[in-house]
């Protein structure tokens, strides 16, 4: 599934024994409030996710998908979502990419790894390569397009995250070395984002 | 909170409505099994958790933290717990080594980012220097000490994870220079793990 339709949820009722003695609290030995369950003793952890996503590429040219989906349907993204249990996020950002643009990538490594505290999401964005230009909207895409660095639709992304991994790439071109990213996508007072990388 | 102690639970009971008609199936439009309330409605998402660390130095050592609470207690780690909802991976990272070892850091960068898929659990490891020599257990530790390469006890780790971060510190101080480190610890059928990292 994709990035975005996943959010925390508080714990209502007690998801271990059904009771509706929740309450928030902070649980012996720990040290923030979490929903617990005044009856069984069961804590409920909420943590932030991992989206998993490539920057796939054919030649010179890097696949992008226009969202079929909300939040941001009819923008464009990468191919990405939500890593699932019992896999890895190089299997995740794999598994979507099949899914949203029937496309079928080698992981080549990790390109980016930006955390949205705002969000609870860590972006894990990893490079690579197409194994055929093959590619077509999957259920959870309007269109798919294989774009060059020219060609990106920079005032129709969907996505802040998005848009600094393809600034990223189009510098790490300009200097012709691929290196990896790290940092974070802040949101500002105003709701605007500021990315924040790490040194390198 | 340390690492190991906050597994994926099963709803039992729907969190939203206290149902506890709460049925293993696959939701319209996705392609897996969840726990989905037959009353309400309600999908409830497990997705793996992000553990965040520091191999944090201070000259040439090493801070190690001998662990205080299961899983394996008793055995040495790097500062490390799951990252929490409205914090980055890199605040995590450095809050758990305050919490742990009462060291404080700095982080310079991306260290490591190894998937688990078996404990669907993501290892985020961040390069840190301490802000000075100071450290001293927390309540997850038993002792907390400053290592050089030559005094890791390698026999008394607590995780293959670790283990690996460290072997690979020790390759890039041999090769003089820090690189970014990706990829997966599997788990093999005897119970042994293999470290899979993603070419350079």
């Amino acid at each position: 599934m994709s990035a975005g339709v996943r959010s925390a949820v508080d714990m209502q009722f007690c998801m271990q024994c059904g009771s509706g003695a929740v309450e928030r609290r902070i649980p012996e030995l720990d040290n923030r409030p979490r929903d617990v369950c005044s009856a069984c003793g069961h804590i409920h952890y909420e943590n932030p996710r991992v989206i998993a996503g490539c920057l796939a590429l054919w030649q010179d040219r890097i696949l992008l998908c226009k969202r079929n989906i909300d939040p941001r349907m009819g923008l464009w993204s990468l191919p990405a979502g939500f890593m699932e249990s019992g896999e890895t996020a190089a299997d995740a950002a794999i598994r979507e990419t099949l899914e949203e643009a029937n496309s079928r990538v080698e992981v080549t490594g990790l390109y980016a790894l930006l955390s949205l505290p705002h969000a609870d999401q860590v972006y894990a964005i990893y490079r690579a390569r197409m194994l055929g230009p093959e590619c077509a909207p999957g259920v959870e895409s309007q269109s798919v397009a294989l774009v060059t660095p020219e060609q990106i639709p920079w005032d129709q992304l969907a996505f802040a995250t998005i848009r600094y991994t393809l600034e990223l790439y189009l510098a790490d071109l300009q200097h012709g070395v691929l290196r990896i990213h790290a940092g974070d996508v802040l949101r500002e007072d105003g709701g605007a984002s500021r990315l924040r990388l790490h040194a390198a």
